[in-house]
C-alpha cells in the first residue's frame, strides 16, 4: 500500500528513487488522487494529467531554491504529496485541511497563492529577474496549460520575458488540448498542428535521441555538456510561434514518460535563455471516466469511483440560469451567450447545444469576452456574459471602458457571488458588489431565490438600460416561508411592518435573516426584514422606509469597504437617520477556504450570528 | 488655403477626388494637425503617422456602414476632418469642442468611445459577428498600433477572431516601431525583422505589382476578381506569427503611399476571411521635431511650431515623483521602477537613464506589470509601478490576486488621479479610490502637495506593509498658506478647532477647501478642515475627531458610490454621529472632457461651490 509514496517525505527522498520506482510512485499517486477526490471533491482531470510531469520536475530541480509557479494552480495535488503533505492530503479542500491550490502558508514549496489563470509567466519572470539582479543562480519554472495560454496576461508575459537574456526561466507548456472545456481559438489550432504534423514527430524522435545522451551527475563533463547543447540547438530549435516570442522551443515531449521529461528538463537547464518546453499530456490520465469526460471531472463534487457518477445533483442557480436563458433565446434571436471557457460551470451547456451560432466560448479571456460582447451589442445583438464573480474582476477595465462608458446593453450573469466555500482564497466572490459599485451606470441585482433570478434576468434583458448584472450564489436556493412573495421591485419588506428593528440584507443571507427573525420573535424582539433586490443603485425609497426605525442591522456577504452597506449608511445619514446602524460585512481581509456552513457561521452571517448581534444591541 | 480639404465635407466628397488631389489633401490635413495641436495641445505624432492611411480607408470603405474601430483612439484627427468635423476642429480638446478621441456623440462615423489600448480587435470582432448573424454584408476594420498589440487583450482578440470563417474583418496593423515610448518585447522585435529582411521587401514588391492590377469600380468582373484573389494568395500569403493566429497576412505596405494602401485594402476586401494588413508608418511624419522626438510629441501641450518647444513647463506631481524615487533608488538597490510604456508621462525618464537594470518598461501591459512586480517583490526587490489612474483599472484582478492576496510589498504610484481634464471620457481618474477601496489590505494615500507626496512615498516604501498606493493629481500642486504644516499622519486638522462645521476632503481639493474656509469666515461661518492623508483605510481617530460637530461636508473628487465619502459616513453612523452630513462627489456618471478649472467649477468642487453648499446648509 503506497510503499514508495510513503518513503517520499520530501523532494530529496524522491531524488533517491530508481527509475522503475518513479513509475510505481506515479501509479500510487494516481490512486491517492482518485480516492481522495472521489471523497472530497476537487480538480481531478488536471491533476491526473501532470503526475509524471510533477515527479520529473522534482527529480530535476531543487525546490524551493528552484521555484515552481503553477498556472491556475488547480494541478498541484502531486506536488503537495511530494513536498511533505501526504498525511494531510485526506483533508484536501476541507476545513483546516489542505487547500486545493498552492498556498504559501502550507509550504515553502508553494510560492504564491494561485487560482486565476494565465499569471504564471509574468510571476515567474518577476522571480527570475529578481534572481538575476541578486546573482541567485537558481531556476524559475512556470507550468501553464494550453487553456491558460489563451489569456492575454500569458501573452503579455511571453512578450516581455522572451526578450530577457540569460534568464534562467523555463516555461513548461502542459498541452492537453483542453482549456477547462475543450480549448478554442487559433493557438489551440496551432498547437494541434504541432502535435499532429509528421515532421514534428520526426523532430521529437531526434530530440529524444539527443537528450537521452546527455550525461548526468558526476559523469557530466564540460565537453559533453557542450555537445548536448549543440545537439539541442541542432535538433530542438524549431521555428514556431514561441520562437517568434523570443523563447527557445523544445518539444513536444510525451508528458507521461518520466525519463523523457527529465531528460528534456535537463536539456532546458543547459540552455541559458528563456525556454519553452512543450509537454503533451492527457487530461484525466489513468481514470477512464475522467479521460472520457475531462470537462466534467475538471472540477468535480464527490463521486462514485466505480460508476463515475457525481454524488450531489441538487438544483443550482447555475442550472436554473441556463434554463431561463434558453427560454428567452428560443423566442429572441438577438440573445447571445458568452463564456470564458466555463460553459459547464455556468450552466450554458444546453444553450451551447441548442443555439450554437449564438454561443461563444472565447477561451480563458474575460477581458475579450466583455469587449467582444460590446461589439455584438453595438450592432443589435443582446449578449449575456456568464462568469464567476471572482473571474469577473479580470475585466474591470473593459466593464468600465468598453461597456458602461459606451452605454451598451449587456447582461452579466455572475455566478458564485459571495462565499465560494472550498475553492478558497483565490476564488473570492466577495468583491463584486463593491467593484461594480464604483462603475457609473451599472445596475446590480442580487436574487435570493430561483424565482427572483428569473425575474431579475427578465428585467436585465428587457427593462433596464445599459449594463445590468445579476449576481447569485453557488449552489441551491435557501428556504422561504410560504407567505413570502417574490416581487419584481428594487426592494421588499418582509415581516411585521410595525417593528422598529430592521434587518437589511440581500442575496443568500435573506433566508438566514428569516430564520433569525423567527428566533428573535421568540425572544420578544420584533424585527422586520428589508431585502434589497437591487443593490446598485439602492432605491431611495428603501432607505426612506426605515428612516424612522430605531435600529438597523445590515448583513452583507461581501467586503465592507466600498460595498452596499456603506452606500446604505450614506443615504441614511444624508436623510437624517438618527437611530442605531450596524453593518456586519467581511472586514478588510480575504476569506479562507472552508465549507459554506462554516463560513456563514464563522463570519456570523448565519441566523445565530444575526440573533446574537441584534439581541445584544436592542431593548427587549 | 486648404482648397481641397474644404471641399471634403464627408467621405463621399473624398471619394470623388483624383489621386493627385488626395496627395494634396494629405499635405493640407497635416498642416491643420500641426497648427491645431500647437495651439490646443493633443496627440501629434500618432496623427501625423496615419494621414494617408485614413484617407485610403475612407476612399476604399463606406463609413459608417463599414465600421472603423480605432485602437487607443488618439489617432482619429484626420478621420474627424474627413467626416464633417472641420469647422469644429479648431476647438479640438476644448470645452464644448471636439474630443481628442472617437466619440459617438459627435458623429455616426465614431463607433465607440475609445481611449484605452488593445481593445479594437475584440470590439471589431464583436461588430463583425453581429453583422454575420444579421446577414449584413459590410466590413469591419480595426486599426491597431504595434504598441497596442503588446496588450494581452489584443492577443485574446486575435486568438478568438482568427478562427472565425467568412468574417469580413480587417485588422490594420499600424506599425511605426513605437508604443507610446519605443516599443519593447518580442513582438516588436519580430515586426522589426519582417520590416527589414530583404525577402520581405521582395514579397512586398510582388504584392504591389499584383494588387495594382486589381480592377476597380464598374470594370470589375468576376474573372478578374478571381484572378486578383489568386494573385493575392500566391504572393501575399506569407507564413508568419499572424498566420499562426488564423489571419491572412498582407504586407508590409508603405503607409504613406495612398494608392498602395488603397490597393492593399481592396485586396483585403476580396479575401473573405479575417485579414491582417501590415502597414508601415512613421510616427510624427511631416513635422521634423515630431519625427525626431515621437515620444515627446506623442501627447504634447501647446508648443511653438518653429522651435518645437512646449509652452508650459511648470512643476508637476509626475516630475517630483520621478525625482523622489531616484533619490531612494540611489541608496536602495532593491528599488525597481515599472512602467507600461509611459516612462515619459509618469516621470520615470531619469530613473530609466540612471538605473537601467532596475527599470522595466513592460509594454502596454498593465496586468503583466503588476504580476511581474509581485514576482520581483517575492524574491526581495522593492517594485514601484507608476501608472495613470485610468490605466490602473486594467489590472484590478492582478492587484487582488497577484498582489494583495499574496501580501506582497508593492508600491503603486498613481498619476492623473481625479479629474484628467482634456483627455476626457475615456481617461477617468475618478474611480481609483473606489475600486481600491474594495481590495482587502491595500492602503491608499492622497497627497495634496509635493511635500506630502514625498512623505507618502517614503511611508509606502518603508513603513507600511503590503500593497500601498500613492495617488496624485495631474499637474502642479495647489497653493497653501504659510501656517499649514504637512504631517506624516493619516489625517490633519486645519483651521479653528472649535468650529462646529467641518469640511472633509483629500488630495487636490484641499487647497480649494482652504480658500472656501477663508471665504466662509468672511461670511461669519466658522469652518475647520479635516484633511485625509490616507483615504483607505480611514483612520478611526479622524472620524472621532469630528463626531461631536454639527455639520460635516465631505468633498470627494471621485465617484460617490464605493468611495471614501461613503466609508466615512458609515464610520460616523456606527459611532453615533447625530449631526448633518453632506457628501459632494461625482454622481453615477462619467465625467466629460473639459479644462480642469471648468470641471472643478461644474462639479462644484471649487471654493465657490464649496461655499455655496456650506453657506446654504449652516446657521450663521
Amino acid at each position: 500500500m503506497n510503499s514508495i509514496l510513503k518513503k517520499v517525505k520530501s523532494p530529496d527522498d524522491l531524488k533517491k528513487l530508481k527509475d522503475y520506482e518513479l513509475t510505481i510512485l506515479a501509479d500510487e499517486i494516481r490512486k491517492v488522487l482518485i480516492d481522495t477526490v472521489s471523497e472530497n471533491g476537487g480538480h481531478l482531470s488536471p491533476n491526473l494529467g501532470v503526475v509524471e510531469l510533477t515527479i520529473a520536475m522534482h527529480k530535476v530541480f531543487n525546490s524551493p531554491k528552484d521555484q515552481f509557479v503553477w498556472d491556475v494552480g488547480h494541478q498541484v495535488y502531486t506536488h503537495k504529496l511530494i513536498t511533505g503533505r501526504q498525511d494531510d492530503f485526506c483533508k484536501l479542500r476541507m476545513e483546516d485541511g489542505l487547500s486545493g491550490f498552492p498556498n504559501p502558508n502550507e509550504s515553502e514549496h508553494d510560492i504564491f497563492f494561485q487560482g486565476h489563470s494565465s499569471a504564471s509567466i509574468s510571476s515567474a519572470f518577476g522571480l527570475s529577474m529578481a534572481k538575476k539582479l541578486l546573482n541567485d543562480p537558481n531556476y524559475t519554472v512556470a507550468v501553464i496549460g494550453d487553456g491558460a495560454l489563451t489569456g492575454g496576461l500569458a501573452f503579455e508575459g511571453l512578450n516581455n520575458a522572451g526578450r530577457s537574456k540569460n534568464a534562467k526561466l523555463i516555461i513548461i507548456l502542459n498541452d492537453n488540448d483542453m482549456s477547462i472545456s475543450k480549448n478554442v481559438g487559433s493557438i489551440a489550432k496551432y498547437l494541434a498542428a504541432i502535435r499532429t504534423k509528421p515532421q514534428y514527430y520526426a523532430i521529437k524522435s531526434n530530440i529524444e535521441d539527443s537528450v537521452m545522451n546527455i550525461p548526468k551527475g558526476g559523469e557530466m563533463l564540460y565537453e559533453k555538456i557542450s555537445k548536448a547543447k549543440k545537439a539541442l540547438k541542432n535538433y530542438m530549435y524549431e521555428s514556431t510561434l514561441f520562437e517568434y516570442m523570443g523563447f527557445r522551443y523544445l518539444g513536444p515531449i510525451d508528458g507521461h514518460d518520466i525519463s523523457a521529461v527529465c531528460d528534456a528538463l535537463e536539456g532546458a537547464k543547459s540552455l541559458e535563455c528563456p525556454v519553452l518546453l512543450h509537454v503533451k499530456t492527457i487530461k484525466g490520465k489513468g481514470y477512464d471516466f475522467a479521460e472520457k469526460l475531462p470537462t466534467q471531472f475538471h472540477g468535480t463534487p464527490k463521486f462514485d469511483i466505480e460508476t463515475g457518477e457525481p454524488i450531489s445533483g441538487a438544483n443550482s442557480f447555475s442550472s436554473k440560469f441556463g434554463k431561463y436563458l434558453c427560454k428567452h433565446a428560443e423566442d429572441d434571436k438577438r440573445i447571445c451567450a458568452i463564456t470564458a471557457a466555463m460553459s459547464f460551470g455556468t450552466g450554458l451547456e444546453t444553450f451551447k447545444e441548442n443555439y450554437k451560432p449564438r454561443f461563444f466560448d472565447v477561451g480563458l479571456a474575460e477581458e475579450h469576452a466583455v469587449t467582444f460582447a460590446s461589439g455584438l451589442a453595438k450592432n443589435g445583438m443582446l449578449p449575456v456574459f456568464a462568469v464567476y464573480s471572482t473571474f469577473l474582476q479580470r475585466c474591470y477595465d473593459q466593464l468600465v471602458h468598453d461597456a458602461a462608458l459606451q452605454n451598451q446593453k449587456l447582461v452579466l450573469a455572475i455566478d458564485r457571488a459571495g462565499f465560494v466555500g472550498d475553492d478558497g482564497e483565490t476564488h473570492q466572490g466577495i468583491l463584486d458588489v463593491a467593484f461594480l459599485n464604483s462603475i457609473p451606470g451599472i445596475r446590480v441585482y442580487s436574487p435570493s431565490s430561483f424565482n427572483e433570478l428569473e425575474m431579475n434576468l427578465n428585467r436585465a434583458l428587457y427593462e433596464d438600460p445599459g449594463v445590468v448584472a445579476v449576481r447569485y450564489p453557488r449552489g441551491n436556493e435557501g428556504e422561504f416561508p410560504v407567505d413570502y412573495k417574490c416581487v419584481d421591485e428594487p426592494f421588499t419588506m418582509y415581516g411585521d411592518e410595525g417593528a422598529k428593528n430592521v434587518i437589511v440584507t440581500y442575496g443568500r443571507l435573506f433566508s438566514e435573516a428569516i430564520k433569525a427573525m423567527e428566533k428573535l420573535q421568540k425572544k420578544g424582539i420584533n424585527v422586520k426584514i428589508l431585502k434589497l433586490n437591487r443593490v446598485k443603485p439602492i432605491d431611495i425609497n428603501a432607505v426612506k422606509s426605515v428612516l424612522n426605525d430605531e435600529s438597523i442591522f445590515f448583513f452583507e456577504e461581501g467586503v465592507r469597504s466600498g460595498g452596499a452597506g456603506e452606500s446604505f449608511a450614506l443615504k441614511l445619514l444624508e436623510n437624517g437617520f438618527k437611530g442605531q446602524y450596524k453593518l456586519r460585512a467581511v472586514e478588510d481581509k480575504f476569506v479562507e477556504s472552508a465549507s459554506m456552513p462554516t463560513l456563514l457561521k464563522k463570519y456570523k452571517f448565519d441566523s445565530e450570528g444575526m440573533v446574537d448581534l441584534i439581541a445584544g444591541s436592542t431593548k427587549t
